[in-house]
């Protein structure tokens, strides 16, 4: 066999090993349709293959199940089956898996119900609740590959290391703690570094909405997975959109956290070391609230004594309160919030369905009464450069590394590893680069302060509101514009994804009265109203850093006033 | 002129605009004695010349000022007056200025004065208490030459910036807000890179209690000028030691936070961008209350909203009162605290009088009924290579740079830029470095749950108690291991010097059973018991990251005990 040989088969092989871990009976007998025929696999279509109580369980969120679970009126294992089937659908349907372990999921949920036939009560928060990871999690006796094909048989790419098969990081420690069921891990882009979800083993993770687009990236596989509901939850990463982008393109939750608050300790990752720009843990979900329950109980396992880049922070309820308060008086009329609203950044035109997105929860918030101002922050065209050097700081080298173990090819829309690649970085570009970046972190920091003379409540805005992307989900091989959510990465922001509407060929068209220069951004970034018919649009609330619990309340009070509004 | 004569007569020249900055009627007339006849000039020596009313200031603790000022008993002028007067003899007795601004700080004090008799309230807590900087901090119409003669007349090394004198760091901001009066800027060295206080523009900085030694470094200016109270507590800045070893060789207490605790912004540094070991600043003083006023006032200002660095962590009070709980269980026998105690890290062998040191310490402890457990923690060795190469990482660059600015050779004792420097690092090499440092956080923080099995409280352990250095202060050109400082700057915990007692000849012999094969290391560091003779011994207590309310309550408490003990 020559070599390209070699790794399209390794790729295949374990691509048919993933289809072949799903039990006979939830393999999808019928063909499935394709795209042009079936554009939409969420909601009824992927019913049809499940029975009542499944569909009750699956589509639930994760603070209704574990009401259920942790009180004994649903069991670990009943709730464990139905999600473990769901999975099986959404994987046939899009490609989202990488590994799957029901059958070490079923025990663990048959040892949950025996404590809690005991003990009468749960293990913990998480008692029973089915929770997905993406594929940097090391789980005992599954596999990581990261989606590369190099590191199929290996630990991280390395055949002899003895962690293979019995490392967790330290995510899984706590959520097995937790009492959460760990099931599957999700496909991701290899290197991470992308926008889409696409690897030579899965090959491509399509978008469960509209089957002609990506998932987004690079916790696609999570954001397929949860829009299909065959996860009820569950955990990404993000170092330049990675959670918000596939939450958005699937009508989900998903926060990026500011770095040190969940941990990172003992999964693997791209360019290890590079701490420029932090690659951090955060969760998805359907609900606000879901990403709450994930967030606070993690926090409860203090990480911080478990992982060195973990800040001590536990959760803290009266930043909570707070926020609720303002909402509350806002709704007696006694006091307001204040959003800025930022529709273009000066580089990334957005499509016609973000433009209504936005304009959506701007009218919410104006409806409640909340003052809205323009966002003019400092040049987010630096933000980007910098996010872009901190991104090629190594060359190259460490995807080129991995692609190299098996010869495989690099997909052709992964951002690093290319033939352009520079050189690596030395110590004074690094040292150049993470001032310039505290400088503008400072820049924007002073302006956000400075927003407290705009606003009418006396205080800097509580929240910007942004696109995450300039399109709803994105056609293959087409995201070229990283801008929207990369910057947030910069300034160590907690931001989250609110899911808003679909978009809709019928009122998404290109404005009219927009003239030829405004108008040729749209042409780049290819829009057609019937290609993205359908793909979700969300927006990111973005707060100030380490503010998670402010932007989680924020988050589920506005998602639950648009979904009014649109209703 | 030749570039050495003129490095040196700029030297000079600035030397003596510093000595000609004290009003005449604050200069010594008499010529000081040589150390030989006087080697302490603190306490009486220095008394006599200030008048009773001068003494009973200075020679109060900042929070004692404070309850003055902040009520209108003492007024900030006078306070002012009496610490410009003290912060003059202290420089002409041990070269610890680099900049005098008293005309300034009179100025400040009187508007002070006059807000105090307008409103009947302070401005804020610091209201009227002098306060020092190390010469980093930028104050306006003030230079900052961080010991380079190439930074004279000029920003940060560059001539036509317009920042020069009219910049100020966001420390000296918030100090301004909370009342304070800003009035020097102290000694460092030169790269801020050695343990003693050294540079071609005040040359040497001495002990006041042994002037045949040093005062430490790189916040010696701080250490020397509070040690003979010509300031109530003042901020330096520790890589690897520089708040803790002059605190500890002046009878002080001193505390290096955790990094993101205070804000380094606007101020000066060496080795800009170096993100590996992050320098932080923290307050030193006479007393460990003062420290804790300095801490808690600063965090008041919410330094997080305009330091991007900086961490969201208000002042704990409940992190306060648990400590205390700890305390007052323990005096009434329902609980004890435990401490590990470590006399040698397997490199570095201690002075005499750090071992009676650290003795007094376990015995006090000891006393009290608590817990004490050795501490056999992973390779301080491994962490100590860490930290050199972070500290090389630029290749000598930056040090190199800013002694060519004017030409003027490195003092040999600076560990950074000499012509032994390796090349600057690659980013493969810093990534490298990065997750080995990551590894070695871990396997501490590991280490340092496990000793709950250890202990008798069922808790890993409550602090770590150890040498800031071999010697208590040290011989000109002889600090030669960091060992016990640098660790704690690679893990990234807090840790406060606490002053025990002072090298006493009579006692403090090599100890006579001693083997040929142990003995040998203490003729390495050149201990002889009649120099170092009165110089002060202190220990540092460290804790577990951000837990700076913890230290800072333990070391009050333990700080009085061990004063009580050896009494």
């Amino acid at each position: 066999m020559t070599a390209d040989i070699t790794w399209r088969a390794k790729g295949e092989a374990k691509r048919l090993a993933i289809l072949n871990a799903i039990p006979e009976k939830w393999r999808i007998q019928t063909p499935i349709p394709p795209p042009a025929e079936q554009v939409d696999v969420t909601g009824v279509y992927i019913q049809q293959f499940l029975n009542k109580r499944e569909i009750e369980i699956t589509e639930s969120d994760a603070v209704d199940i574990v009401a259920k679970t942790t009180s004994g009126l649903w069991t670990a294992v009943e709730v464990t089956e139905a999600f473990c089937h769901r999975a099986s659908l959404a994987h046939q349907l899009v490609n989202c898996l990488h590994e799957i372990f029901f059958d070490a999921a079923i025990e663990d949920a048959k040892k949950l119900d025996a404590y809690f036939a005991e003990y009468k009560k749960p293990v913990g928060p998480l008692h029973g609740l089915p929770v997905s990871l993406k594929d940097q999690f090391h789980v005992k006796g599954v596999e990581t590959t990261m989606g590369y094909v190099g590191w199929i048989d290996t630990f991280e790419g390395q055949k002899d290391d003895p962690r293979r098969g019995v490392e967790e990081s330290e995510l899984v420690r706590e959520l097995r703690d937790l009492g959460a069921v760990l099931y599957c891990k999700t496909s991701v882009p290899a290197t991470l570094m992308c926008g889409e979800t696409v690897n030579n083993i899965i090959e491509y993770t399509w978008n469960p909405k509209n089957r002609h687009l990506s998932s987004g990236g690079s916790s696609g596989g999570e954001g397929a997975l949860i829009a299909l509901r065959g996860s009820p939850g569950g955990f990404g990463t993000d170092i330049g959109g990675s959670i918000r982008v596939p939450a958005a393109f699937n009508n989900l939750y998903g926060i990026r956290p500011s770095s040190g608050r969940l941990p990172y300790q003992g999964a693997a990752n791209s360019m290890e070391g590079q701490n420029t720009i932090i690659s951090v843990v955060g969760p998805l979900a359907s609900t606000a609230r879901s990403l709450t329950l994930l967030f606070q109980s993690v926090l409860g396992q203090q990480p911080w004594l478990h992982d060195p880049l973990a800040l001590e922070l536990p959760w803290r309820d009266s930043m909570v309160q707070e926020t609720l308060s303002l909402i509350e008086e806002s709704k007696k009329g006694s006091s307001k919030l204040s959003f800025a609203i930022m529709t273009f950044d000066g580089a990334g035109r957005i499509h016609p369905p973000i433009a209504r997105g936005l304009n959506i929860v701007k009218q919410t918030l104006k409806r409640l009464g909340h003052d809205i101002i323009d966002w003019n922050p400092p040049s987010h065209a630096t933000a980007l450069t910098l996010a872009a050097k901190a991104y090629a700081m190594d060359g190259g080298n460490d995807a080129k590394h991995q692609f190299g173990l098996s010869g495989e090819i690099k997909p052709p829309q992964v951002i690093v590893g290319g033939p352009s690649s520079g050189p690596e970085m030395l110590s004074s570009q690094i040292a150049a680069l993470n001032v310039s970046k505290r400088e503008y972190q400072k820049e924007y920091m002073d302006y956000w302060n400075s927003t407290a003379a705009l606003t009418g409540t006396g205080r800097p805005v509580d929240g910007v509101i942004c696109p995450n992307a300039p399109f709803a989900a994105v056609k293959p091989a087409e995201y070229n514009y990283i801008g929207y959510s990369a910057f947030v990465n910069v300034l160590d922001y907690p931001s989250i994804t609110i899911p808003v509407t679909f978009a809709n060929k019928t009122v998404d068209s290109l404005p009219s009265d927009v003239s030829m220069d405004e108008a040729e951004p749209y042409i780049e970034w290819d829009y057609d109203a019937d290609t993205y018919h359908g793909a979700p649009v969300g927006v990111q609330l973005i707060g100030r850093r380490l503010q998670e619990e402010k932007v989680l309340t924020l988050a589920e009070y506005i998602g639950e006033e648009v979904a009014r509004h649109d209703a």
